[in-house]
C-alpha cells in the first residue's frame, strides 16, 4: 500500500464499470485517487474512461482496494480473481450478502452494499455524489481482518456514506423488507394496472402522483432481479408471505367496515413513515465509547455489527493497539442519545466499555 | 347567472375550505371570480379568507357553481343544501362517485374528482396551481343537464385541468386500482417494516429512495380513508384480491427460481410504467368530430363518457343547437391519433359522426 507520506495517489480498482462502479470511480478520483477499471463489456470500460470515471482500463495489482461492482452472480469469482492479483483489500456492492460472504473466506475480503441507486443503469448514470448521505452496509465476520474493516470504513466515510455494519444474513433479511419485496410489489401493482387497462383504457390516465411514486422503482432494469431473488430467496419468500397476510388482514378490515381497525393500520403507517431516519442523522453531541478488546480476529466485526443491529450510528472508529500487542482499545464515537444503548449491548456481550464525554 | 357582457365577476361557492376547496378558491380568484366559502369548522373558513382562498365566508345563493369539497360522507347532504340555496350548478370533489351520484338525482348536479392532492391537509396546503395538468374526472349521467356539463367542463379547463368523463361506477373501479389499493398497500408495506423494526432496529435506516417513494402516500392523513373504503368497498375488495393473487403468483416464480417468469413480470411492469400517460399529452394536431345528436337528456353524458372510457382526450367541446330545437350538433376536438378510435366507438353506439380536419 502507498505510505501516507508519499505524494503518489492512493490506488483503487473497480471491476464492473456500470452505474455503481462508475460512481465509485468518479467519487474516488474527485478525492485524488488513481482508479483502474475493468468490465467484461469492453465498451463499458472504455466509456467509463471517456467519462472520467476511471484513469485507465485494466487490472491494477497495486490497488489498495478493489471494488467488485458486477452483477451478483459474478461477484464471488471476480473477488477471488482480485484477491489473487495483489495484496489489497477486496469488497463488493452486491444487493445480497450471505451467499457471497460465505463463498469467500479471506481476511482481506469484506462484503458491502451501498443503499443507493437509481432507475438508470450503465455508467452514463454514474454520479460522484451518489453515496453522499447514503447508508453503506458492510458485513464483517470473524474472518475479516480488523485493518481491512477500518481502512474500508474510512474510505467509504470519505465518500460521504453512512457506514452500518451488519452480519451478512441480517443484512439479507432487512433488505428483503425495505428493498426486494417493495420492488416486487411495485412491479406487481404496475402489472395489475396494466392488465386492467386493456379492458379500461382510461385507467392509466387516472394515475396521479401517488401511483407514480409507488411504481417508480418498477421502471428500473429487470436484469439484476433474477440473481437477487435466487440468492435471497428464503428471506424474500418470508417477507412476501408476511405482506400477503397483512393485505388479507386489511381486506378483512375493509370488508367488515371496521373503521377503527382501518384507522389503526393507517395511523401506524403514518407514524412510522414520519419516523424514517433522515439520511444525515448525526447531531453535534457525541460520546466516546472505549472498549478494551482482546487482540483476536473477529472482535471488530462483533462490536461493529452489534452497533449496526442496535441501530447505533458510529460517527468515527479508531483501533488503538497496546504496546504489548495482546490487547487493544477500540474507540467509537457515537451520538449521545445512543451511547447507553451501545454500552448496555456491549456489556451483554461480555465487553467492559467506558463511555466518556468528548474532549 | 352573470351575463358574459357584465363587468360583475362570475361567482362561485366552496363548501369545505380544506386543501382541495382552498385550492379551487385560489385558482378561481386568480381568474377573477368572486368566491364565497363555508366550512363547518369556522376557523378553517376564516383562515381561508385570511389566505385569500375566498373573498368572504358564508353562503352565496347567486353562485354560478358550488364546489362541495367536504369529506365523502358529508357530500350528499351538502350538495342537496347547495341545490336548495340557488339556481346554480353543484359539483363535488369526492374520491368515490357511485354512491354520491346515485344519492343526488338533479340535472344541476354533476359529480367530479380532481386526481390531484398532496400529503398535506388543510387550507394551509392550498395551491392555485394544484390542478394544472391534472386529470379531473366528471361523471355525467342521463340525468345531467347538457349546459351543466358544458359550463363546468369549461371552467375546469380554465383551471388547467384535463377533464375526463366517466360513468360513476367506472370511475370507482379505476380509482380502486390506481389510488385506493395503492394507498392501502403503501400503508401495509410501511406497517410490515415497522413491525419488523421492533426486532431489527437497523431496518428503517436501510430504507433508501425506492422504499421512501413507495411509502410516501402512507404519510397522508388517515381520516378520509374509512369513508372511501366504505363507499367503494366492493371495487377495493376486488382489486385487493387481484393484488394478493398476483403477489402469490410472484411468490411462486421466486420459489421456483423461474428466471424467465420473473423477467416477464418485471419487463411488463417496466414497459407499462414507461407508457404512463404524461400529464399534458395534447399534441398540436387536432381533429374535429361533429356528432349530430337528438336533443334529449343524457346524450352529452353518453358521448363524453364514451370518450373517457376509450381514453380519448377531449381538447375542446361545443354544443351547437339547431334552430329547430329538436336536434343539435356536438363538436369535439380530439387528437388526430385518437379521432378514429372515437369515431368507431360512436358508430358502435348508433351515432353518425363526421371527422374533419381543423380550420
Amino acid at each position: 500500500m502507498t505510505s501516507p507520506a508519499s505524494p503518489a495517489p492512493r490506488r483503487a480498482a473497480v471491476v464492473g464499470t456500470g452505474l455503481i462502479g462508475g460512481s465509485i470511480g468518479l467519487a474516488l478520483r474527485r478525492l485524488g485517487w488513481h482508479v483502474t477499471g475493468h468490465d467484461q463489456d469492453e465498451r463499458s470500460a472504455s466509456l467509463a474512461r471517456q467519462m472520467g470515471a476511471v484513469d485507465e482500463v485494466g487490472i491494477d495489482p497495486a490497488a489498495e482496494i478493489t471494488f467488485i461492482a458486477t452483477p451478483v452472480r459474478a461477484v464471488a469469482a471476480a473477488a477471488r480473481d482480485a484477491l489473487g492479483h495483489g495484496p489489497g483489500i477486496v469488497t463488493d456492492v452486491g444487493s445480497v450478502k450471505g451467499s457471497i460472504v460465505e463463498a469467500i473466506d479471506d481476511p482481506r475480503f469484506l462484503g458491502g452494499h451501498p443503499m443507493a441507486g437509481s432507475e438508470q443503469e450503465g455508467v452514463e448514470g454514474a454520479d460522484a455524489d451518489l453515496f453522499a448521505g447514503a447508508v453503506w452496509v458492510l458485513t464483517p465476520t470473524a474472518a475479516t481482518d480488523d485493518a481491512t474493516y477500518a481502512t474500508l470504513r474510512g474510505v467509504l466515510t470519505e465518500l460521504g456514506a453512512d457506514v452500518v455494519a451488519l452480519a451478512p444474513e441480517h443484512h439479507d433479511a432487512l433488505v428483503a423488507v425495505v428493498s426486494h419485496v417493495p420492488h416486487l410489489t411495485a412491479a406487481t401493482l404496475m402489472g395489475l394496472a396494466d392488465d386492467r387497462s386493456t379492458e379500461h383504457r382510461a385507467l392509466l390516465r387516472l394515475a396521479a402522483g401517488g401511483f407514480r411514486d409507488m411504481t417508480r422503482i418498477a421502471s428500473g432494469h429487470p436484469g439484476i432481479w433474477p440473481d437477487i431473488c435466487a440468492e435471497n430467496r428464503s428471506a424474500i419468500l418470508d417477507v412476501l408471505d408476511g405482506l400477503v397476510q397483512s393485505l388479507q388482514d386489511v381486506r378483512s378490515v375493509v370488508a367488515d367496515g371496521d373503521r377503527a381497525g382501518l384507522l389503526a393500520v393507517l395511523e401506524q403507517a403514518r407514524a412510522a413513515r414520519a419516523n424514517l431516519p433522515s439520511r444525515l442523522a448525526v447531531s453535534g453531541d457525541l460520546r466516546e465509547v472505549r472498549i478494551p478488546v482482546p487482540d483476536r480476529p473477529g472482535v471488530l466485526a462483533e462490536v461493529t455489527t452489534l452497533a449496526g443491529t442496535l441501530d447505533v450510528n458510529i460517527a468515527d472508529l479508531e483501533i488503538a493497539h497496546s504496546s504489548e500487542g495482546e490487547r487493544g482499545v477500540l474507540i467509537l464515537l457515537v451520538e449521545e442519545g445512543e451511547a447507553e444503548r451501545l454500552r448496555a449491548g456491549l456489556v451483554g456481550h461480555g465487553f467492559r466499555p467506558a463511555v466518556l464525554p468528548l474532549g
